[in-house]
């Protein structure tokens, strides 16, 4: 049964992949499943019939015959778990492989998404400007803390795992503010991961998402 | 074999069970398994031999033979994987049990420390007063979709869950800021977690180390 995912009607990044669909795309892309896209308007998120699918009333969301998943970390585990090719099959290295999924999440995406949060809803505030440094500060610790691990590495712990598809996909956040530059060891490391071809497969079918709608919206 | 985890020597919370081994010890006692605690200080969280752990200097962490994990995420679901008691058997219920995980922590967490780092971080700083209720309210809006999912349910899906445990955990972090009052579905949810036998030797057991510690210090 082919799988269908949610994702933004309208992308707020305008297609450059940093949306959280583009995680579960590339997870499916990375195992070779099919899946379907339901996109949604902001407006349509927030009903009751996407609520019923994540009661936080965001994407990506999953639903393949009666199950529904959301939280995109869990999406991309549950299609590991399935799949070769996104967790070692030996026990302990795949639990290895579940704590980066964790770490990418919940250690090292929140000061980043703090920092886009200040930048989308502060910006305009009298503190802003003080507070920016604040909080790429704290980036910058995570960061330095994860290239020193990650070393002179390919991945995170030997081969290429879904810890390593979600640290990447958080990390590419920061392409454009400038902050990956200064780890030299990361930047090469999610250069590494947009160069897989289940991520360019994933990166152009959500860009085509907003391409399409670019050329409805020229054609009016 | 027993596993050791990390906690802080000294708790920043006089022991009242917010630092993130709680998790860890409420999961072990829900399964019933054994387990010895390796305290840290702060400054030894920070060195390489605890970095080798975690890279990111934190705790909890789980040592069990060659087996090294991070993320209390990840180490709750690798108990609840390995013992009964903390996920459903059937792989569906299962999936969702890992999604309520994955929105504990990373959906539901970041607001709540975000309100909490500002608290410590920022509260002389000018524009604390009027960025406080902005933080707040954006926890309000996660609390009042939890508690709109969770609506008459004793748990998020069914019987309590390596999820529910997680989210209890977390939402803890707010009972002395009196968000939690104003929805009061989660405060019952959360003293339906704190009510569970598991849930009370767990916060004794961390609860101890603070008092041992108390003790000491009153001894010198």
């Amino acid at each position: 049964m082919t799988p269908t995912i949610t994702a933004f009607e309208r992308s707020p990044d305008g297609g450059r992949g940093l949306a959280r669909d583009m995680r579960v795309r590339w997870a499916l892309e990375e195992v070779g499943q099919p899946y379907d896209v339901r996109l949604l308007s902001f407006g349509a998120m927030k009903e009751q019939a996407h609520r019923a699918r994540n009661p936080f009333g965001q994407i990506p969301t999953w639903e393949e015959g009666d199950l529904v998943l959301f939280e995109s970390g869990a999406i991309v585990l549950h299609i590991a778990k399935r799949h070769a090719g996104l967790l070692p099959a030996e026990a302990k290295a795949r639990a290895r492989a579940v704590a980066w999924s964790f770490a990418a999440i919940s250690t090292v995406e929140p000061p980043i998404v703090e920092r886009e949060t200040a930048i989308y809803l502060e910006r305009d505030r009298p503190w802003h400007a003080e507070r920016l440094p604040m909080l790429e500060g704290r980036i910058h610790v995570r960061l330095s803390e994860l290239s020193a691990r990650l070393g002179a590495a390919h991945w995170l712990d030997g081969a290429f795992s879904a810890g390593d598809l979600l640290m990447v996909a958080v990390l590419i956040r920061l392409k454009d503010g400038g902050m990956l530059e200064a780890h030299p060891g990361l930047a090469a490391y999610v250069a590494r991961g947009e160069a897989r071809p289940a991520y360019r497969r994933a990166f152009e079918a959500q860009r085509a998402v907003f391409a399409d709608r670019s050329n409805n919206l020229k054609s009016r």
